[in-house]
C-alpha cells in the first residue's frame, strides 16, 4: 500500500514526530512579548515542518494519482486514512513548535475557571456523569452575553427568522434526515463489567501494538499497518471478523468482548405513556427549522431567499467524552439555515460588504500538498471558485467578523475547508471555522453548501410539498411528455382498479412518461408502482402526448448554507484566547475579555471598607442598575490591588473605585483593565462612560483625553 | 359521608352547575367595553354565586370540624375532595357567568397565532406529537423579550447568581429529590392496543356514569359517590381490587385492562454507551440549583442570603396533553432559589419596597369559606400572618409586578394561597400567581417557602455538607452531651472492630448521644448503627459526658423561597389578555402588547410601491437596527389601513410610515397602534422617538404635545 520511499521518510522524521519531554508548567508571557516569541521561531519551525510538509504532499499527490487511474474505492480509502495521519502528525509537531513560553499554561486556566466558577463538572456532589457540565453565573453571564451578541449579529442585522423547536423529536424525523441510521459508531463491549470501546479505535491501538512489537515479521508488520490505516472503514461484518482473528479483549480487564456492535449517538426515550413512539434527544438544532420550512417559507410570504436561526441545547451520547467544554454529551448549539434558489447561490447582494475581508483559508488543495493555511480576500477566494459561491462567501465572512468581535484572535483562526473524502456526499463545498487552542486546531463553527438535501429528505419521508414557487421574469416554454391511458383496454383488464391505474398515470411527470414510454417498448410491458402494489402495463395500454406549455412559475426545492456554532467550543476558545499573566507576576491571571462578553461591565468598590463610602458605591450601583449594565461590588476587605486582581481574573473590563477625595468632590475612579489605568470623574458622568466604554462608542484614549488621569494604589498588595 | 343538608342544597343548584348552551362565537368587544360590560354585571352575578359559596362553606366547616374531632385521615381526605369539588363547580359558575361579549373568542385567537406564526404544534409534517409546540419567529421574539426582561427584572435588579445546569439527570440525583418515587399516576393500559389511562380518572368517570344510571338503587348511589371522591387518594392494591370488582374496560375499545401501575412522568434515557447509568430529563430546573449549592454558596463568599437563579427547558411525560400551551410535554421555565437563613426570613431589606403595593389574595381562608380573592396591601398581609414571612411577600410583591409589566391584565391575577392539604408536607407556605384565562383561572408562576426540604434531601443522599456558616455576632453557650467510649470493654468484645465503633460513637450529635443514653437505660442496651453494620452496645460500653461550650460559629441548612415561573403559560395569558378586535370591525384582531414584549418593535412602511419611497424606507431601517430596535419592512402591495391591520395583529407597537411629503420635508409619520393616532416627525428624530417610546422614557402622550399630529388614511382598506 505505501511506497516504500514514504516509508523510509516516516522512520526518518519519526524523531520529530515523538512527544516533547514533559516540562514543568512554563512561565506565561504578556500578550505582546507573546506575539514577538512566536515570530522568532518561524523560520526555525519552517525547517522542521519542511519533511513532514512533503510527507503529506507526496501521500496526496498519490491518491490524486490513485483517482485518476480509478483504483477501487477501498484502496483509496486507505490511502486518504495514511493522508489523515501524516497531517495530524504535521500539525501535532507544528503545536509542538510553539515555543513553550508562548504556550498557554491550561492548569492554571482551568484552575482559574473552576474558582471563579464559569463552568464545573457537573453533579459532582453524586460522582459526576462525563461530558456533562453546568455553567456556573461568570460561564452563564458570558455565554448569555455571546448568545445575545449572536442574535444582534445574525438574527438582527440580517433579518433572520428566529424560531424555537422542540428538543424531543420523534424517530421518523430522525430516520428520514438519516441520523437514526447513520449517526452512529461500532463499539465493543466488555462480556462481563459492560464497559464499552470504540471498535475502530481499539483495533489501530491492538495493530499500533502488534506492530511495534520488535518480534513481528516485516511481511506480516505491513499487513497490521494497512489493518491500522484502514480501521474506521471497515463493515460490521469484517471488523467482527478481524476481532477473532486478533483474538482482541478488553484493554482494560482482558475480559472477552461482545461482537461489534452499531451504537447510535442520540439519547433514546418513550414519548407519552403507552411506550409506543421513540423519540430522542435531538442531535442537532437544523432538523427543528427543516421541519418547520413550509410555515417558515410562507411567513415570508412564499420568497426566497430567506434565512431562519435557531439557538437551543443539542445532544450527543458521546462514547468517551473529553477535553473539558469541547466533546460533551449535552451542548448548545446556534445554527442558521439559509435558504436560495439553487441557481442564485452565486448572487448575495450584501457579498460586497465582506468581499476586501482577509481572512485565513486552509484549502483542500493546500492540505492534500502539505502547505499551510493562506490568506486569502474573500472576493478573490470567490472569484477564483475556491469559495463555491457568493452566499457560502457572505457567510464566511460573517463568521470571521462575529468570533474576532467576541474575543477570538485572528491569528489563531482559520477557514478549513473539507476535503472531497470528508465531505457528505450532497454537500458542495464545506468550510469548518477552526482556532487554534492548547487542544490542537478546534472546529467551532462549521458552514456548508448542503444543496437540497435535508428539504428533499423529509419531502421524500413525509410526503409534503417543499418547493418555493418561483415567478419567472418572462415566461417559459416547456417540453411536456404527458400518459394519456387507453381507458376501455385498461378497464377491461383490471376493472375495479382501474381508477387507481389511470389516475397514477395521469400524474407522472415527463421524465417518468418518458421511462414509461421507453420501458414499454423495449420490454413490451411497463410495470407501474401504486403505493405497494404494481400493475404490469401492455405497451396498448396508454398512449404518449409530446407538446408545449408556457408556464409562469416553476417550483424549486431550495439549496441551504448551513452556518453551524458550537457554543461551548467558541466561549472556551475565547477564555483560552484571553488569557494570560500580568508581566512581572506569575500569580496574577486575567482575562482581556472584551466588554461584549465579559460576565460583569463594571465593578464597584470602596477603597476601604470605611461607611463613609457606602452611599456612593450605593448610588454608583444603582445609575449602573438602571442603565442595565451589569456590576458587581467587591467591598470585602483586602487591599485595593488584590481586589483589581480579583476583578481582572474574571474579566471584568471597567472598575469604579470611591476613595476619600469621593467624599468632597463627588467624584470616582474609572480603571481600565488592560492598560490599567484610570482617570477621575464625578459620579454623574461616570455610568455614562462606562456605557459608552462598553458600545464602542468612546475608546479608552479618549476617555483618556478626555478626563484627568488617576495613578492609582495598583499594585499595594 | 355527606350530610343529607348538603346533598339537597347540591342537587338544588345543579341547575346552575350545568352548562351553558353552546353559542356561536361572541362578538369580541374592545377593551373600554368589556370593562363596562363586567362591571353591570357584578350584583347579578353575586345573587348566582350566593349558594355556591355557601356549599363551599358549609364543606370548608365541616372539614374543621373533622380535623377538630381527629377523625381518621382517609375521611377527611374525601372530605377534602368534594371540598375541591364544590370549589371547581363554584368557580366554573363565576366563568360561566362572565358575561358572553366579554369572553375572548379563543378561536379567532388561536386562528391569528397559527397564522402569524407565534406557535404551532411540533413534527405536524410527520401527524404531529401531542404536547410539543414549536414557537415561530414572532412567538420566539416575544419569549426572547420576556425572558430578557425576567433577567433584567429578577437576575440583574436583585444581584441573583445565574446558573445553566444540564438537562440530562442522572438517577441518584432525581432519587434524592424524590422525583424517582413520588412524580407518577397510575395507569392502567388496553391490553390489546397498549392505549393508557389514568386510573383514578377513569374510576371517577366509571362511578359518574353508574351514579347517573336511573336504575342505579340509592344505597349503591351514596357507595359510588364515595369512591368518586376518594379516586385519587387510593393506594395501587385498592385501585386494582376496584377495577376488578366492577370489571373495568377501555373506554376506547372495551378491552381488558392491565392492573393499575406506577406512571414516572419523567422522561427516561441511558447515559453513556455502557446502558448502566440511567438518566432522565429534568422535571424541572430547580434540583439543577440544589445540586450546585456549595458551589454558589462559595462563590458567594460563604454568605447568606443570596439567591440563584436559572433559566431552561423541563420534561414532563404528560399522558393527555392538552390546553395548547398550559400542558406540555417540553416546556421553558424560569426558577428562583432564594437561600436564608431559616430564622431570617422574616426580615428583608426590600420589603418596604412592595409593603404598600395592593395584591389580590385568595387565601385558603377564603376558599373554605367560598369567598373569593380579596385585595391587601403586601405590608397588611405579612403583619396579620397571612403571607408566612417577608422574605416570601417581597417575591409576591415582585411577581406581580413582573407579571403586570409584560401584560398580564392586573384584573385578572389573584395569589391562591395551598390549602394544608395541597401543600407538600415540608413547605410552611406557598402563594401560587393564578391568572384568568378561557380556560380558567391558569398557575402560572409557583411561589413556595420550602423551608430546608430539598438541600437536606441531597445532603442525605449524597452525604455532603452543605451547610453555610454563619458567624455569630456574639458567642453562644451550649449545652453538649457526648459519648466517651469504654475503651476497655468495647475492645475486649468487638476487638478488631472497636476502633470503628468507638469513632462512630463519638461522632454522635448531643441528641443522637440522649437517644442512646435512653435506649441503653430503658432496653438495657443500645444498637449502634455504622454503615450497613449493626452493633449491640451494652449499658456498661460507653458514659455520657454533660458540659458546656461556647461556640462563635454554627452550622445553618439554609431555607429555600422558591418562585418558579411557566414561561409558556406566562407567554400565553399575555396573548389571551392583549387580544382584542377594533370597535366596529370584528375581523380586525389585534394584539394590545406592551412595548417591552412586542416581538417586534416598529414597522417600517411605504405609503405604496413607488420607488422613490425605498431609500427612506432604508435609512429608517438601518437606524433602527443601529439602536438595536426590531422591525419589519411591509413593502407589500396593499393597501396602507391593510398593513396596519397587519402589523396590529402581531402586536406592532409602533409604525413608521413613509409617504409623497417625505420625499419633500424629509419627515415620516408615526404611529402608535392602541389609538392608532399618527404624528408627523424628521426622519432623524423618528428612531430616537421610538427607542423612547419603547424603555418608557417617554409616553405617547408626550409625543402628541411635542410633534405635530397626522390624520392619516388608517381606515382605508
Amino acid at each position: 500500500m505505501f511506497s516504500r520511499p514514504l516509508q523510509s521518510l516516516l522512520r526518518q522524521y519519526s524523531r520529530l514526530l515523538s512527544p516533547p519531554a514533559v516540562s514543568p508548567s512554563p512561565p506565561a508571557l504578556s500578550l505582546p512579548r507573546l506575539h514577538r516569541a512566536l515570530m522568532a521561531t518561524q523560520v526555525e519551525k519552517e525547517v522542521q515542518l519542511g519533511p513532514l510538509r512533503v510527507a503529506v504532499k507526496e501521500q496526496g499527490d498519490l491518491i490524486r494519482a490513485m483517482k485518476a487511474e480509478g483504483r477501487p474505492n477501498l484502496e483509496v480509502q486507505a490511502a486518504v486514512s495514511e493522508l489523515r495521519k501524516r497531517k495530524t502528525a504535521l500539525e501535532k509537531k507544528e503545536k509542538d513548535l510553539i515555543p513553550q513560553e508562548a504556550k498557554i499554561d491550561r492548569g492554571k486556566l482551568e484552575d482559574t475557571l473552576k474558582r471563579r466558577y464559569f463552568y464545573a463538572p457537573a453533579f459532582s456532589i453524586y460522582g459526576g456523569v462525563a461530558g456533562l457540565y453546568d455553567y456556573g453565573p461568570m460561564g452563564c453571564a458570558m455565554k448569555s452575553n455571546l448568545l445575545s451578541l449572536w442574535r444582534q449579529h445574525f438574527v438582527l442585522e440580517e433579518g433572520m427568522l428566529e424560531i424555537d423547536s422542540c428538543i424531543l423529536t420523534p424517530e421518523p424525523v430522525l430516520k428520514a434526515s438519516g441520523h437514526t441510521d447513520r449517526f452512529s459508531d461500532f463499539m465493543v463491549k466488555d462480556e462481563a463489567t459492560g464497559e464499552c470501546f470504540r471498535a475502530d479505535h481499539l483495533l489501530e491501538d491492538v495493530m499500533e501494538s502488534l506492530v511495534s512489537d520488535p518480534k513481528c515479521p516485516p511481511e506480516k508488520k505491513e499487513e497490521y499497518q494497512l489493518i491500522r490505516a484502514k480501521a474506521d472503514s471497515y463493515s460490521q461484518e469484517e471488523l467482527a471478523g478481524l476481532f477473532t482473528r486478533f483474538s482482541i479483549k478488553s484493554p482494560v480487564t482482558g475480559n472477552s468482548l461482545s461482537p461489534p456492535m452499531d451504537f447510535n449517538l442520540m439519547f433514546k426515550t418513550s414519548i407519552g405513556p403507552g411506550g409506543a413512539l421513540t423519540g430522542f434527544l435531538r442531535p442537532e438544532t437544523a432538523q427543528g427549522i427543516f421541519v418547520n420550512f413550509k410555515r417558515l417559507l410562507e411567513f415570508n410570504n412564499g420568497k426566497l431567499p430567506f434565512a431562519a436561526a435557531q439557538i437551543g441545547k443539542a445532544f450527543r451520547n458521546e462514547i468517551s467524552p473529553r477535553s473539558g467544554l469541547l466533546r460533551v454529551r449535552e451542548f448548545e448549539m446556534a445554527e442558521i439555515e439559509h435558504f436560495v434558489h439553487p441557481e442564485k447561490r452565486n448572487k448575495f447582494e450584501k457579498f460586497s460588504n465582506v468581499a476586501d475581508l482577509s481572512i485565513s483559508l486552509f484549502s483542500a488543495c493546500n492540505q492534500m500538498d502539505g502547505k499551510s493555511a493562506e490568506s486569502l480576500t474573500l472576493g478573490d477566494a470567490v472569484r477564483s471558485g475556491l469559495v463555491a459561491n457568493e452566499t457560502l462567501g457572505y457567510f464566511v465572512g460573517r463568521i470571521h467578523l462575529f468570533l474576532t468581535r467576541i474575543g477570538v484572535d485572528p491569528g489563531k483562526l482559520r477557514f478549513r475547508q473539507h476535503m472531497s473524502n470528508e465531505m457528505a456526499h450532497y454537500a458542495s463545498d464545506c468550510w469548518d471555522a477552526e482556532c487554534l487552542t492548547s487542544y490542537g486546531w478546534v472546529e467551532c463553527v462549521g458552514c456548508a453548501d448542503r444543496s437540497c438535501y435535508d428539504l428533499t429528505c423529509h419531502v421524500t419521508a413525509a410526503k409534503v410539498d417543499m418547493s418555493a414557487k418561483e415567478q419567472l421574469s418572462e415566461p417559459l416554454t416547456v417540453d411536456v411528455v404527458e400518459v394519456a391511458p387507453e381507458k376501455g383496454v385498461i378497464g377491461k383488464q383490471f376493472r375495479k382498479e382501474a381508477k387507481v391505474i389511470m389516475d397514477a398515470l395521469a400524474a407522472l411527470s415527463s421524465s417518468q412518461a418518458e421511462a414509461a414510454e421507453k420501458e414499454a417498448t423495449e420490454k413490451g410491458s411497463y410495470e407501474l408502482e401504486v403505493g405497494d402494489k404494481k400493475y404490469t402495463l401492455q405497451r396498448n395500454m396508454f398512449k404518449i402526448k409530446r407538446y408545449q406549455k408556457t408556464v409562469h412559475v416553476v417550483d424549486v426545492i431550495p439549496s441551504v448554507i448551513e452556518p453551524s456554532f458550537g457554543v461551548g467550543r467558541i466561549l472556551y476558545t475565547v477564555l483560552e484566547h484571553s488569557f494570560g499573566v500580568r508581566e512581572g507576576d506569575e500569580q496574577r491571571a486575567w482575562l482581556a475579555l472584551p466588554p461584549c462578553v465579559a460576565p460583569v461591565s463594571c465593578s464597584v468598590l470602596p477603597l476601604s471598607s470605611n461607611e463613609q463610602f457606602s452611599p456612593f458605591v450605593q448610588q454608583i450601583a444603582s445609575s449602573l442598575k438602571s442603565r442595565g449594565i451589569s456590576h458587581k461590588i467587591d467591598d470585602s476587605g483586602g487591599s485595593i490591588g488584590r481586589r483589581y486582581a480579583r476583578t481582572d481574573e474574571i474579566g471584568i473590563p471597567f472598575g469604579v473605585t470611591v476613595d476619600f477625595d469621593s467624599l468632597q468632590s463627588k467624584t470616582a475612579t474609572l480603571r481600565e483593565r488592560d492598560s490599567m489605568r484610570q482617570i477621575r470623574a464625578s459620579l454623574e458622568e461616570l455610568p455614562g462612560i462606562v456605557s459608552s466604554l462598553i458600545s464602542g462608542q468612546l475608546s479608552w484614549a479618549e476617555v483618556e483625553g478626555k478626563w484627568p488621569t488617576f495613578t492609582g494604589p495598583e499594585s499595594t498588595q
